[in-house]
């Protein structure tokens, strides 16, 4: 399948003026030392160079690329993730694709691992100590790849060793929520192994909350009501759909923050301060292991006591009852316990950050960096490895225009390959807290393609909203793969949209949390970021995630077979990333709408008012100042985006357009602010921090109001509404700031 | 005096040279409208406007200044503060002399002032409870100015009211040491009121010590032996020589933190959030009040008990004894004791700054900063006066230049008049708490000059290390005030010096506290800073300060009389600073040598390496991380230092020199960790924030390792100091990172 580029009527006559122009400017020839100085300091993007860099990402190369990626489990710091460093270090460093530069970045960082001469278990033990029961410790080897010494045993990183034994309870998804209603129908936590399913909260929120309630042990399940649609026979699952087989086991990290748990906010260098890992917070306080749907049938089929209610109930094709215990007539005998045995070690462990650079022909210190993560759970075809494929594929393209000495970026690109992702985000954010200023000063964006290909559907866009201009430029000019004929932008606008007041009907740019290495940059650095990927038609399914979401089911047979086959979603999604990345290095003016952050603030205000404005008033919180400064922003943003026009159609000399940049690549660092939320480690960003409450506005104001409507709070909760106010009204104003003309006072 | 060029031989024909091309450069006219494009973004610091600068910076104008600025009292937010609010918008907006815009920003502050009704008062209480001497509350009315309605009662800001009695004690200079030691002799210090003297630690930490030991009021006065060389008798002191006279008063903030109280890290606008005043940290606990020399020798030579050691008798013509109470045959019958009434009422007021700007010409988005505050306690002809004087006649300069249309810097330069910083640097700190983003990405430096003549012997300049170049350079081309016929730069060496590793014999330039408006700007934006005046001699003075500091005789006349006759140390500084400024604003590569911090680190460095070497060792931690941190962060330095000079030898192009610019700029921001010293409010600067212990080593890393040598320090001290140690590494390594080339990996 070609690659088409998709030009509007309307547009024709302009383009191919600008591309005379740029191709005149190109007859210049171009140094390619970039130290020395450019030839020319107006180099702008070049629409051939654009299209040719389409035409020559390649779909067959991404496959061989996951192929490759692919073929060993390569978790973090395993021999096999360690050949990967030097399989990107080699085509980093090819003489005729490679890029300017690639080296290694290393750390010392605090990894769980299950131990592989006592493997984690879970029994169900009669009253006189009988085992009746135990659980498949591995997955079933269905095709070749489940068995081997690099398949790690299903397993909750982090969760502490023990060996708790109690009756056992249904707790839904281990929401506070969840087990505050097992209390509520009189069940005694105390002392119970809690059966939870994947879904809700946080994987490690689930241990955190049971053992607030007295839980003892904790077991978490995937249900195939959230995974499969509801399928869950061996002929409906992998390998005969892309559906979860029964013995699969969602792994993952169950630690609650991100970076390496011994040292917050220093580089994990050898030498650097490490916390007392006994005395480490963010850790599940109880034994925690995840188990397969076959196995959570055994246990929740036979559960005693009062029926969950209807949104607990499940596909497992039995009635899920909240227990204590086992019914008496059922597989167990009476007063049966649950047994979790998890013999998981801490270990320290050295992990690479592979990067790699093309430096700019013009502005070598602008940075625009392109990431994903290197390490999976097991096999990893789809996490990461989808994303790695097409990140490498994107690299020989460009390597090979550069070593061509036909084309250099105007700024640096940066790609990266980061360590240990799956354990919470390691290796980038310990890139980050290393080179902290260097990367804050200087960096246009950060781009992540961690799963490239969900599914086949259409493209998924997360980002803040900067990066809704460059993206939607880069998805008009794409064909969508498949056969519609249609651009990715309209295709995606066929399943995800929302109407701008500013531009109708556009396809909805999503939110960015802190699912993948895009977290540091974007919450701990104040860097605009964005998250790429195709995905889901969910009027098809409603699978939480693809259903071989971490089990050693996510291999290379299962992309070819049932989520790309063709790679044509990996090539679309190469080439967007690919367009957008461009973009942002060569493009004279930085293609960052920071007025597009506008419709964001008079969305969370808006909330706000309505959710929030009688009872802020009967405190005497005036949301007057918040109204205020959305407007100062919405102005300054709109003018600056005018004076940029009016210098796009003069002849502006280099340092008028670096100013200008500036301030579009530094309006989201005015958004940080250190002090907002000193116990959200990590998390800066006043407009992108967690919000646990259900009004979707300014994320402090959000939470700070919530705990104030708690009954017992009284008037220092109020005051912390009005001091996260405050901190919301001060960012707005101080980011407004930047926009105005530099000199206004 | 008229201003003499000072030009080496060996400079003359690199000079000339220089001058001739620059004088070719400006052969071109230059645009007056800052915000259409330059005609050069080559532009350069062009020597000859410099020299006409320095030529037109008047005596008798910054004389006729001051007697304006100081002739009447001008507290913050005073009717007459206002009134010179106005003047100095007048001043800015005046169409021949003006700048391009001024403005006033307000502030809604927490200030503390004594009540008029009910002034404050110090009382000699017999057993019997009659008053037996009552302390005069005010200063001796000596010259005419140091009555009426608008003189301040003299008294300590933010001391709480409060009437406490009790047997008096003397308690040196109210450190904790002190405290300790009066213990150690055996006085119970329980209900007693503390005489001390100012000096040693801050005025609130008189307070603080005092109110931990049972203290129930402190009285502070100023010792002739530590002001005056000992000298007390009317006819020694103003207004018949500089001294102070007996009934002199010290006044000043209690406050313990910078910036407004109530609204610590947001800006104190009427909606922002506020603290409870009742549960703000930070203010004297105990009721407080400060005392001339002459009122404190009839308490202080009527004392019973031991006698003080040595190193605490001063010069009030008695043996001083620690009493508690007074002795039995002086001048108070026995069991007299001391009621201190204080009356001190916090009241929200409005503060302006005002700033003016002159508009950059090439890098309007880079800025130059030039402050001092406006408010002094009573007339404050030398504080802060003297300093606004020299502002005035700097603006005056170089707006009449730029309203010609002969002129315009390179850099917008923003001049600053600061309300409220003897309260506690209000103004100037609210104002980096409102565009910390904006400040903290643009600005180059900031020039505080406060009292610009203490005395009229030498120059004295604080900052961070790369200053020391800039002011080198503008001071080895102004000619010392006096007869000398020596250069400012070679009549400082003779006052102050060091041997410099790098450079031989040159002047000390000093470390910022955080004494005036430059301490957010260093300490909380990291921005480059430095602190400007002319001080004494030395060899004929050891007062603390200029004897009428802070006192009702800091007068006009007081400083025509005895501080600088003639004005010609106030042109030396207004000559220095305005050279400093023009350096920073018009210099094509930024005047800052940042390979300056080396010598910094290395001596920080050497320091641990003695002081703490050998416990560090025992505790197994190494200092190795720090030594190659200092060792890259020179090697970086070094090399930048020379790709400067490569570029300045070639013809670099407009982002070539803005690249190394931000480098440049940009470095003093890499040594900010927001999360370093929790509890020190606004310190963010690993290498200069209050170091407390007795090495001159990194802050951080002394205190903590102070703390663990503590009696029953534990292990928890031990990881501390290992903490504090990874964040220097961090700072230097990161600090590095940002001056290696900009696109090495």
């Amino acid at each position: 399948m070609h690659w088409v580029k998709i030009l509007g009527v309307a547009l024709g006559a302009a383009a191919l003026l600008g591309l005379g122009i740029i191709l005149g400017h190109f007859a210049i020839p171009k140094a390619t030392s970039p130290l020395t100085s450019s030839t020319s300091d107006s180099q702008d993007l070049d629409l051939a160079i654009l299209d040719s860099v389409m035409g020559q990402l390649d779909a067959s190369r991404i496959r061989e690329n996951l192929r490759e990626l692919s073929k060993e489990p390569h978790v973090a710091t395993s021999p096999r993730d360690e050949a990967l460093v030097q399989l990107l270090l080699g085509r980093w460093k090819d003489t005729a694709t490679g890029l300017d530069s690639a080296k290694t970045y290393e750390y010392r960082v605090l990894l769980s691992f299950p131990n592989a001469e006592q493997p984690n278990s879970v029994e169900v033990v009669g009253p006189n100590g009988t085992t009746f029961h135990s659980f498949q410790p591995f997955e079933k080897n269905l095709t070749g790849e489940q068995a081997g010494p690099n398949v790690l045993q299903p397993y909750a990183a982090y969760a502490p060793p023990g060996t708790p034994k109690g009756l056992l309870v249904y707790a839904n998804q281990g929401s506070e929520e969840d087990f505050k209603e097992l209390e509520t129908q009189g069940i005694n936590l105390e002392g119970t192994i809690a059966l939870t399913r994947y879904g809700g909260v946080g994987r490690g929120a689930k241990a955190i909350n049971a053992a607030k309630h007295g839980v003892v042990g904790v077991l978490v399940y995937t249900d195939p009501g959230d995974i499969n649609d509801g399928k869950s026979l061996p002929n409906e699952t992998f390998p005969n759909s892309w559906r979860l087989p029964p013995s699969g086991v969602e792994r993952g990290s169950y630690y609650e923050y991100f970076g390496d748990p011994l040292t917050p906010y220093l580089p994990a260098h050898p030498s650097s301060f490490r916390l007392d890992p006994h005395n480490t917070s963010g850790f599940p306080p109880i034994p925690t292991q995840p188990i397969g749907f076959e196995d959570a049938r055994d246990l929740l089929c036979n559960l005693t006591g009062t029926s969950a209610p209807a949104f607990w109930q499940g596909a497992l094709g039995c009635e899920y009852k909240l227990g204590p215990g086992f019914e008496p007539n059922g597989s167990f005998p009476a007063g049966s316990e649950v047994k979790v045995s998890v013999h998981n070690r801490l270990e320290l462990r050295t992990s690479s950050n592979v990067l790699g650079i093309i430096q700019g022909a013009v502005e070598p210190d602008r940075y625009v960096i392109y990431g994903n993560h290197r390490d999976s759970w097991v096999h990893g075809a789809v996490d990461p490895s989808s994303g790695t494929a097409v990140l490498l594929e994107i690299s020989r393209v460009l390597g090979t225009l550069l070593k061509k000495g036909t084309w250099r970026p105007r700024r640096s690109i940066i790609f990266a390959s980061w360590g240990a992702e799956e354990f919470g985000l390691i290796g980038s954010t310990e890139f980050t807290e290393e080179f902290l200023s260097k990367l804050q000063e200087r960096t246009v964006a950060y781009i992540n393609v961690d799963i490239s290909v969900f599914s086949n559907a259409t493209l998924r866009a997360q980002g803040t909203p900067p990066v809704q201009s460059v993206i939607f430029s880069a998805t008009k000019e794409i064909s969508a793969p498949g056969s519609s004929g249609l651009s990715i932008y309209d295709n995606w606008i066929r399943y995800t949209n929302r109407t701008s007041p500013v531009y109708g009907l556009v396809p909805s740019l999503g939110t960015l949390g802190a699912g993948s290495d895009y977290a540091a940059f974007v919450h701990f650095l104040g860097i605009t970021s964005m998250d790429l990927a195709y995905t889901y038609d969910r009027s098809k399914t409603s699978a939480r995630i693809y259903p071989t979401y971490h089990t050693a089911f996510d291999t290379f047979d299962y992309v070819e077979k049932f989520l790309d086959p063709g790679f044509s979603s990996h090539q679309a999604v190469a080439r967007t990333a690919g367009s957008v990345l461009l973009r942002l290095s060569d493009s004279l003016f930085l293609p960052l709408n920071v007025s597009d952050y506008s419709e964001t603030l008079q969305s969370f205000l808006q909330a706000a008012q309505e959710a929030l404005g009688t009872q802020l008033e009967k405190q005497n919180i005036s949301l007057g100042p918040l109204v205020t400064a959305v407007a100062n922003f919405k102005a300054a943003a709109a003018s600056l985006g005018e004076h940029i026009l009016t210098l796009q159609k003069s002849s502006p000399d280099p340092l008028q357009v670096r100013m200008v940049n500036d301030q579009l690549m530094l309006l989201e660092r005015a958004f940080l602010n250190p002090r907002a939320f000193p116990e959200e480690r990590h998390y800066s960003h006043v407009l992108w921090a967690p919000n646990t409450a259900s009004v979707d506005t300014f994320p402090g104001l959000a939470n700070a109001y919530a705990k104030a409507q708690e009954i017992n709070s009284g008037s220092e909760a109020w005051a912390e509404v009005q001091r996260q106010l405050s901190i919301v009204v001060t960012a707005l104003e101080g980011a407004a700031a930047t926009l105005v003309p530099v000199a206004d006072l």
